[in-house]
């Protein structure tokens, strides 16, 4: 039964459970039957999901599940202490395993519970949305948000089991299918221009068609998968992913995120681009090369004197900084990104202004 | 000037940190005046030890300390929401260092917020009482209780550093002395007779002079040590610490805690040998044997026909249980302990009752 249901699977090793599997599934209602036999699981829902896939959702019915409000203002501790008491009600044990089904928020809520209760107990993940599909679904980590400061408090927990069901990407709208884009851009241009070009080609019909995406996902996961592998921690070679993220972080705080993180990613890549090219590091061939593909991805935004002194206090925030020097991840050409301290002076704040006034939408 | 401080060291094998170092300093005053020098250190202290130890503390006073509440009921996911607020407040960054300096509670909250803020930061330790200096500062676990229930919520999550300073130890009272002994035979019994016959002929000095004590705690971290590198997550050998604990812990929660822990588990020990004993498992000499060494620090606790209900019921409510079976460790001699389900049925409700009848105080 298995084998109709699983149509390709790897795994991420990890220090913390060994090794965890990726699975991608072309029926999920079967699965759900199936697992739900399994008395131990408890489900933890993004409630949105409820109406929008009733009839794939129908054998919770039946289960132990719990639906959650996700947003970045449930993404905190008390919201999980809440979750914690409604599994309690459950009669939740150390043996159980929690099954999140949901997005990024879903994800951060339960690996964070399941790092904290009982001293962890199991979970596993059905990601549905693209962003969660195409990266988060991976890599270990849970960030949940502390009074003002976002993801200030997390663990490293990855699930032990992942399922992929593309069908849960057909709701989306097309600015999160853009806001998975830039995601999977990212990790793309940390190994070279190839994939970059091929979703410039694709990219109308990555829009409208949700049957192209398996092939992008797989490539952005296998991509991560090589470099978590390595550095599952964070401390060193992951760093390379930060690139597109300090200065997209940026232009969240500042539009109180209004931009969809994958969006502010591009330009975020854009702008790194462009300090790489002033810094001699890349050509204005090569930048044209990658600007070419990050433009069908950037949303109207511009810095000028009205936000560059909010989005230069934005970077200093930076929690990669050393002293005031911001830790960035720049590029000597696709596939070669490299973390450089930069300062955040007057020079550097031209630099920004700049390049809105040239390539900003 | 670290070989005149510290007195003797040994370090524990981890799979969270690779290994941490256990040191015995004979001085204190100047170990944080040295490490006080390392700016990212911030120093999370029980506040009780504000004035007994004035003078040992004083080179905190120009450092970055946040004294806290300790007891069960600060033990919870808000109090440590409120001490991450504090450690915002005084400019907390990935790369510092907390400092715990307290007892088993300090040290649970210190270990806990060590684990979710910033996906960790690194933490070390003072254990200040007997309990914390010969078992819990060791091990990776810390425990937050939640609502009604005791620990939860928590985590494996050792220090990198533990100093053990034994003059932290002459301000004890006899009762926090006494449940530090209490933990301490239940790992001598899980090697052995000999070490609970030596704390026999030393108990009375024990109570009234602290210089005995090094040897024992020594020996007690030794035994646990040997353990917790083969099991740190607790899923299989370690169980055999919970020799004592299953029954001590029903009692702590029917007397509402006002049994000393060590001493609980020492009541509890003899519970668990006097279980042992009716089924044939160890001989009335064996049960003698450890008997005199265990009534020393047995306070008076009786099971009657007014209590053994609830006791029955706090025993069935035991997270290790299977079903309807309570699962336990009994011995077959000192140093021969094993895990064995017993029914929580009328006879072993009476046994208990037999127990208390013949050797309750």
């Amino acid at each position: 039964m298995a084998d109709l249901q699983i149509s390709d699977s790897f795994y991420v090793k990890s220090s913390l459970k060994d090794k965890y599997y990726v699975s991608f599934i072309n029926e999920v209602k079967t699965h759900f039957e199936q697992s739900e036999q399994t008395v131990n699981n408890i489900y933890i829902v993004d409630d949105k999901l409820k109406y929008l896939f009733k009839v794939e959702l129908e054998p919770l019915l039946t289960a132990r599940t719990i639906y959650i409000t996700c947003d970045e203002s449930h993404k905190t501790i008390d919201y999980s202490q809440e979750v914690i008491r409604k599994l309690i009600e459950l009669g939740v044990r150390k043996n159980d395993s929690l099954i999140a089904i949901g997005g990024g928020i879903t994800q951060d809520i339960v690996a964070f519970i399941s790092s904290i209760l009982y001293r962890g107990i199991d979970w596993k993940f059905y990601p549905t949305t693209l962003l969660a599909q195409c990266d988060s679904c991976i890599g270990s980590k849970s960030s949940i948000n502390f009074d003002q400061f976002k993801n200030l408090i997390g663990t490293f927990n990855p699930p032990s089991q992942i399922f992929i069901y593309l069908e849960f990407l057909r709701t989306l709208s097309q600015s999160e299918i853009r806001s998975g884009i830039g995601e999977m851009l990212h990790y793309y241009f940390t190994e070279g221009i190839d994939l970059a070009l091929q979703i410039k080609n694709d990219f109308e019909k990555l829009l409208v068609n949700r049957s192209l995406l398996p092939y992008y996902i797989h490539n952005s996961l296998r991509i991560k998968k090589k470099i978590i592998e390595l550095d599952e921690f964070d401390t060193s070679l992951r760093h390379i992913f930060n690139y597109g993220h300090t200065f997209g972080h940026a232009i969240e705080a500042i539009t109180s995120y209004a931009i969809p993180h994958g969006q502010a990613i591009s330009i975020g890549m854009d702008i790194a681009n462009f300090i790489s090219l002033h810094k001699g590091m890349i050509t204005q061939v090569e930048f044209d090369e990658m600007h070419e593909v990050l433009h069908l991805n950037i949303p109207p935004f511009k810095l000028t004197d009205s936000n560059i002194d909010e989005y230069c206090q934005a970077l200093a925030r930076d929690k990669k900084n050393k002293g005031n020097m911001l830790g960035c991840i720049l590029t000597r050409g696709a596939g070669k990104v490299e973390k450089v301290f930069v300062g955040i002076d007057a020079a550097f704040r031209q630099l920004l202004l700049s390049y809105s006034a040239t390539y900003g939408r």
